[in-house]
């Protein structure tokens, strides 16, 4: 009845149609929540009750009406307790967490609190007391962490999206073994007051979608500046280009714990992204390796103490033995060795900046490998490890990610890759991650079904400029545009209104002037540039040019040349060459009987 | 023979002219550092016939040539042994500090090693084993530190300018205390690479100069990108408004120390800014005060002993003992407690950020007063402290700052102001320092003697645009300039050869068109804008509107409205009103009859 994958933009249509209420889809979802066979995912559903009534008493105009979410259970939702996973930790908030505020707002319906790694400590989902949730194609292996428990949900389709947190890769490795989008946003993005902090000036709360559409526009609604968090931010956003330089593994950098199917899908990856017109640079990744050791195995550890110490003090051993032990390994470091660490980051990132700083974005494997629940708590710590080698930099290094499902296992298991930016790239990130979801074609979900939504090309802010003289492409004053990074965007002609005539400029150059009495088109070319270039361009020009409005051929008004009136007092009317390239070709080329002889 | 102040413009100026050479100048110098009476100055004086020889050979067609610098000694001088003013830690540098390097490169050359609280630990001057250096004014009265030597040095005339570094504010307190710019650049924009950490997250290279003309030179050259140092940035520029809006001290908060004198020199200096046409705001400074109180008081101290904890725990018993003992302080946090005052003060940072997003930059006092030596000496802590009080969070907070000489009490000693603003507008806020310096009157160093040059009005990107219609202050569509914050700069008209039409467009709006037989100029204004508000202005403009060149009544050229050849064929010459405001006056009045009756 409602279609696979679940998808904001479908559901909101239904329901705006009718054929769907919002209480309809909140019992459904609630019901398929309450069927799912894995008893680890959910740490607290909510009552069927209470979810129903609040779906009732949803606006069903608002944006998000309806939308079921799952929250991860470090993140308070007013009336359930939070847990972290760790029962001898709970407390029942008296209020959501700001990112639950701001999507309830919206009107999109918390269904319950899912299961994740102890203290969101792991990439794995088996360090919990609620047991490990499995991923939703293969209930012998892990779902991935910490988010597990949400990443299963959304997966599983009990959900529209889903919560997590992301310090070292929560918020991707689960979304590539459930095959999702996983936003893990710039720092700060989207506010963490209310959340149970990990490592609190790394965490991020992440977001599990069935598309990178519905990802951006949960973000539009969920990021914003939070006073009351230290580390909030105010959002900005930068672009990248649409056919992006993308920094690769180098061979010898390609790890996958001896999975030769996610070697495959990883090479496969890097072809659709070829396909796409996408540029691979191969990159040393030694540098972001190194970066990424630090989260766990240097100082930086102790924000996870800091996190809870006094809680710890008192009841480590009511914690998972394994995250107990990490948190408890911090108190070796002092404050010293956190400054040293803190530096030692940094020198890392003078390195990777400067191979950021060629690049638009990393593709990276989301994951080596995926394990079996059985092989991860044979090696809890080194398997887990593995699993973070691709993502533990990425929080470190103030970088967004966008973790998006790739493909599958010969034995169905799924891959995914992960598309990383700098900081504020978040909607750009989304927007390369839509086309090569698409380009890819694994879908979303345990389903596997393809999202039928797409983002919009980004918003650009460049301005076309329409030129038809000395500008034109190989013309003397070209490099008036070339130079400001100007960008041939289409070679056409004006409406049939004008007429062009021949200045008495240096060096030459044409007056295009709108003529309601002509029906000649002129060739012109539309280029662009940023406003900034734009500006420069415009307040460089000189008399007689002017800037004004010209119409192409498809009726759209686009900035472009003009002139002052007095320019074509005396000027040649050279309408009938159609355009100054064939005007000037004419001028020069040879008499026809000279160049025969 | 030479005049003070020193100043780079004036002596680059001899030289050139040949009233002076490059080797006399230095020699001269060197002289003076020989003749000062107060030996606590330099630690290491250079040989002169070292430096003679390094004059010798140095192009004096560069543009710092013969301008001799003093070199507080945490800073490498490749052959002079670095001590941090703690012998026991001695080293000889093979090669310099990169900011030395780039002023050498320039063709500036190093008198010495100067005096600093040990370890840039303090903000006095007397916490080193060399003596403590003495105001410029009064040998009773510390020079403030740490950088003191250099400070005095400067202020002494010893030389052209010096090198301190700034953690808490030791390139801003010893600036008050001996009449000197001080400037503090953004962190990382001045590379540390060779510079013996203090805070090596916070340090910044700072420089005393005479004028801020003399500074925003030196940044020039010492700024910049490098890669081995971990905290270095790129440089960036960001602007400030001519006539800011400042942020001070709200009555409560102006803390003197019972310095009857030094509040009546704040009051008096407030009273100079604002005849500058700056708008004082009083903020709460409160949790400024509160982050300022994290440097000592909290983990970030650890900092410091990161810089040297191998030295320090071989070596104790060799440092001053107040110095030991803040350092020896910062064993009792562990890595859990850096983390948390990282926290905390990105808490306070939520505070401050939407206190400065309010205003430019902040204007406050340096220091609250100045000690004698004695007095510092009895209450080595508490009186650093106060020192600090007006400092202490500024690189905590990632700000720039600029102190500048505000005046004498009676009794001869000086009193300092600083700017502070965002990161990056170190530039901006020298122009503002400049000044205000100027409008204080206050001089430079033991002379008072005022600085001759002054920095030209900073580098501005706005754009002209001429409007002669619809777009004119209180027209119909002056908001499309005011939506976009464009500013009037000026009412003028073109020059005579102009004619003006009215448009049959809607709004009505005239067409401005250049004509060589009229001799009639138009009433203009001159608005301006930022390129990003020029070109988003210019590509909605709507046809017949162009954007060309319009020559003002003074000749010059500017980006101003004209419009399409076809708009006028039919338009009515209106130029005899001399201008849009006028014509639309005389259609609207009623007729003189009618007002009569």
């Amino acid at each position: 009845m409602i279609p696979d994958p679940l998808e904001i933009a479908v559901l909101r249509r239904m329901i705006r149609e009718g054929q769907l209420t919002v209480p309809e889809l909140a019992g459904m979802l609630h019901d398929r929540a309450v069927a799912y066979p894995d008893p680890a995912v959910f740490i607290a559903l909510r009552d069927r009750a209470d979810l129903l009534a609040e779906a009732a008493s949803i606006d069903p105009g608002l944006p998000l009406a309806g939308m079921v979410f799952a929250v991860k259970d470090n993140i308070d939702v007013a009336g359930l307790p939070t847990t972290a996973a760790c029962p001898a930790f709970s407390y029942v908030p008296v209020k959501d967490a700001a990112v639950v505020a701001r999507l309830r707002a919206a009107g999109a319906i918390p269904l319950g609190k899912t299961n994740l790694d102890q203290f969101a400590t792991g990439l794995n989902g088996t360090r919990s007391p609620h047991g490990a949730p499995r991923s939703v194609f293969d209930n012998a292996y892990v779902s991935g962490g910490s988010s597990s428990g949400s990443a299963v949900a959304a997966g599983a389709g009990l959900c529209v999206f889903a919560l997590g947190t992301d310090t070292a890769g929560s918020g991707r490795v689960p979304a590539g073994f459930n095959n999702l989008i996983g936003l893990k946003p710039t720092r700060g993005r989207i506010p963490a007051s209310g959340v149970v902090p990990a490592c609190q000036s790394l965490d991020c709360v992440s977001i599990f979608a069935n598309s990178a559409a519905d990802a951006a526009l949960l973000l539009a609604i969920a990021q914003g500046h939070q006073p009351d968090d230290p580390y909030s931010r105010v959002p900005a956003d930068i672009a990248l280009p649409p056919r992006p330089r993308i920094g690769v593994l180098a061979p010898a950098e390609r790890v996958f714990a001896d999975d030769a199917a996610y070697a495959a899908l990883h090479e496969a990856a890097l072809t659709r992204a070829t396909a796409l017109g996408w540029t691979l640079v191969e990159i040393d990744y030694a540098p972001f390796r190194a970066a990424a050791a630090l989260l766990y195995e240097d100082a930086f550890v102790a924000e996870r103490l800091a996190a809870i110490r006094p809680f710890f003090h008192g009841h480590a051993d009511a914690m998972d033995p394994v995250v107990a032990a990490i948190i408890g390994g911090a108190e070796r470091f002092d404050a010293a060795d956190a400054f040293i660490a803190a530096t030692r980051l940094m020198a890392l990132r003078q390195q990777t900046d400067a191979i950021l700083a060629g690049i638009d974005a990393l593709l990276l494997p989301t994951s080596p490998t995926i394990y079996t629940v059985a092989e991860l708590r044979a090696q809890p710590i080194a398997r887990n490890a593995m699993l973070g080698r691709y993502t533990n930099f990425v929080n470190l290094l103030d970088l967004a990610a966008v973790a998006l499902p790739a493909g599958f296992r010969p034995d169905g298991l799924p891959f995914g890759m992960t598309l990383i930016g700098p900081a504020f790239s978040d909607r750009a990130l989304l927007h390369l991650a839509d086309v090569l979801h698409d380009a890819i074609g694994a879908g979303a979900g345990a389903t596997r079904a393809h999202p039928t939504t797409t983002l919009p090309r980004p918003v650009d802010d460049r301005i076309s400029l329409i030129v038809a003289g000395a500008h034109l492409s190989g013309m003397a004053l070209n490099h008036e545009l070339t130079d400001r990074g100007a960008i041939l965007e289409d070679v056409t002609t004006t409406a049939p209104a004008y007429r062009l005539y021949a200045l008495s400029t240096t060096p030459p150059k044409p007056g295009l002037v709108r003529d309601e009495t002509s029906t000649t088109a002129i060739a012109v070319e539309r280029w662009s540039l940023t406003p900034a270039a734009f500006a420069s361009f415009v307040a460089s020009l000189p008399a007689p040019m002017t800037i004004g409005k010209v119409e192409l051929a498809d009726g759209a008004l686009h900035p472009g040349f003009c002139c002052e009136p007095t320019a074509i007092a005396h000027a040649t009317d050279i309408t009938d060459h159609g355009g100054w390239r064939a005007y000037r070709a004419s001028i020069s080329a040879p008499p026809v009987q000279e160049a025969i002889t």
